[in-house]
């Protein structure tokens, strides 16, 4: 059960062209996306009505789509425009549209009732085209339950265990308590650590060997978006009161997007606001992130394959899973008032 | 749901031999095929009746077969003729005999009822055994379900988008509207294409430029198998009256043998009635024919992957598909018919 | 279904260390296994109750097991005794500590309730630590339901079928009956094979050529554990009756352990009794038996694929089947009284 009414990343804005079309299955949904001559974005449903062929093993033909299996082309709205061999074309002849927006690299898709689709729900992911920040896009599939990622990526107090070389470093990380603080659409997630040693990937990119405040503050939003600020200041600078003299800062942009019931797709960034004209520094910072993240899919994938051996097994909710525990509960809330919204229907 | 008491093929003649046995599961039978004394074809049930091993791992001794895993040894009859370590052979120990026939390189079989195999059913391919014709027996295994490759079969209209730069050819190609005549066993399809560009494949055989007169005219018949008579001949030579002066011809069988509900055996052939001494000739036909081929089975893998994602997808049929959809109604009541007379016996 | 009070062997010696973990699915669950300070081996249940991490991906902590993922630690016993950033420690927070018995080189897991765990049902594999004997320890994984192995072993009427150029040797073989003799826990098997060529793999240890007495006698016990006293003496040197001056003897201790319902581990050694100081003997009879587990394997497999097919096919019981036969019958009987006294309770 997939919640539908929400805005979910379906691809980075590089991964779209108006010269060939690309697939992604989304909720179960095959979608095909390409760009009309103007450059938008377009979102049909990657199946074609009369047999199944997928659209995306057609051709752009001045913005619209063929299929080439037997031919049927469609406008951007989806409507069938021509059927080789037969003037009358049946009303039936059209696939889904899904409204899509493009803003700051990502292109949103909303899966449900159009009608809902409300632009300003859309998070604000704004360092992702700023001149002020850099960061290389990236893009990782799982075969797992989305929820699983979404786990992970709520409780940061695997990071000493999981990611010890990479992006954990000392234990004493998991001992300073989070500030979890529910929102409507998810969670705010504030975790400082003081006089500690930093992170080895910031190690990797300042040489610093003196400890240092680190922070991670960030929301975690339905369907599964996480928007962070995290950083690292020498400590005496007065960080935690707001001051960044001497930091490192990063602007984390990630979401999961569900591919089927036990498929995701996870996109990924960490913008860094120094050395913005080093990049070899975007470089480094992002093979550091690439090697935690691999440590997250070995885990999260072993994990899934563990939890399918039995099927009865529930999770130990502990303190450090509130927020996990909020975000899933705030989800069955919305599914459920979905399905009994279209029950009504 | 297959239908049993038809004629499939289950090999090509070069296939089966009277050294080494040769196993084929044909309607999620395993079935193992070779050559007695005399060379004709025995085909029995691929599955020792002791433990279920597979016969086709075993031996032949004296146009007999021997289970090599613990030595049972069977006749052509697929009577157990020998159990080591024992005198007594029980009844029971048998294996399934199927009929048989060998013809025009084709070896066919009765899956169902053997009182009920009729030769007289079996299509003519007189061609793949003739001096007058040339070609090169090939085959391809499919992981879909046979009726989605019969729909290809069936329709031809895919030419020019599936196979723009093989088979295809003009988009004009899909204008010309085929007859469809309905027949007991199948479909005949009727489809002239004239004053249009050769096909590419025809192109790489005879260098013509000149647009040329193009028939496909064949029989599609139960349970799955293309007879054609297919040609191009140049514009106002007469070809659509009968007239084959100065044409290329073209002999095409074809089969199609489910293996199981989601997997299929595909038999084809291309002969060519020119060039008969010019081997390369043959080879490159087989391989715009191969070629071609592979677009099929790309584009039908990708349709099968799509509608498995969604159960409730209707096909939409249009005009262009009404001798699939004869093809399709043919079948499902022969099926019936078969399944009410297995219910009342 | 899964009889779960009775020694299974979950490894080898050397399998298991005090510096990694080592992960082995066993009746559906997964288990780690690792060495504590004194060397004794522990087993625990390899999914944290925390969020399902296999504990195996984690680390030794003097002799403890900590979860990589978020750090819980666990001690010899299952019980948690640290959870970060948290200083009460649910009850719940443990996992299930199986009962391991290391003896002879094999370590021997009792999945089920541990009260009952009697050590005195641990075959004895003496020579598997014994000066007099030399063998090389290897493992082979299934994808079968591990009662298809046990049939294999069970029956050694397929040695000079199968097994032809490795094991078996003249089809004479086949033809001399084995002695049955049915155990509390499993059968007895007798058989031997007076003034017959030697087997294969003998020839290649001996160089004989004359006929030999061959005798294999076994015992194969429940859980599925084959104790193996076999050799060949020459001729009319008295072997039935008990000499055994002149032969050349072997040892075998083989286990079967069901991984899932449908994948199997598979412990073996064959040792031998003489030649004790030339290493490049017990290499070659290791080749030879390896050879010839390869040739069950492909069969097994094929076995099993053949009954994926018919869930419907009964397997004919043949007078060479009375100890397999025996066997399941045991078996069921034992997993059927499990069941009722669990229900029981």
């Amino acid at each position: 059960m997939f919640l539908k009414n929400t805005w979910y990343v379906a691809a980075w804005s590089h991964e779209v062209s108006s010269t060939t079309l690309f697939s992604r299955t989304i909720l179960n949904t095959p979608v095909v996306l390409w760009r009309d001559g103007d450059g938008a974005v377009v979102a049909l449903q990657d199946r074609c009505p009369h047999r199944g062929a997928p659209l995306s093993k057609g051709r752009i033909e001045d913005g619209t789509v063929r299929c080439m299996y037997h031919g049927l082309k469609f406008d951007t709205h989806g409507k069938c425009v021509q059927i080789p061999a037969q003037d009358r074309i049946p009303p039936a002849a059209c696939v889904n549209k899904f409204t899509v927006v493009e803003r700051n690299k990502w292109i949103w898709i909303w899966m449900g009732d159009a009608a809902l689709a409300d632009l300003s729900l859309i998070p604000d992911t704004f360092w992702l085209e700023s001149p002020d920040w850099r960061y290389q896009p990236d893009y990782i599939h799982y075969d797992v339950d989305y929820f699983l990622i979404a786990d992970n990526l709520l409780d940061f107090s695997h990071l000493p265990f999981l990611h010890e070389t990479t992006l954990g470093g000392s234990s004493g990380y998991a001992e300073s308590r989070a500030t979890v603080d529910r929102l409507d659409n998810g969670v705010k997630i504030t975790r400082w650590f003081t006089d500690g040693p930093p992170a080895p990937f910031v190690k990797n990119l300042t040489g610093w060997t003196d400890n240092v405040d680190r922070w991670n503050i960030y929301d975690f939003v339905l369907p599964g978006v996480l928007l962070m600020d995290s950083g690292s200041a020498p400590v005496g600078s007065g960080a935690q009161q707001g001051g960044r003299d001497g930091a490192v800062q990063f602007r984390s942009a990630q979401a999961l997007t569900p591919e089927t019931e036990n498929s995701s797709h996870y996109f990924f960034s960490q913008a860094h606001d120094f050395a913005l004209d080093q990049p070899a520094v975007t470089a480094q910072l992002h093979a550091d992130i690439v090697a935690a993240f691999k440590e997250d899919w070995d885990m999260i994938h072993a994990q899934h394959r563990s939890l399918a051996l039995d099927p009865n097994f529930k999770m130990m909710p502990l303190p450090v899973d509130n927020a996990l525990g909020h975000f899933r509960w705030l989800m069955n809330k919305r599914i459920a008032a979905e399905q009994s919204l279209s029950a009504a229907a």
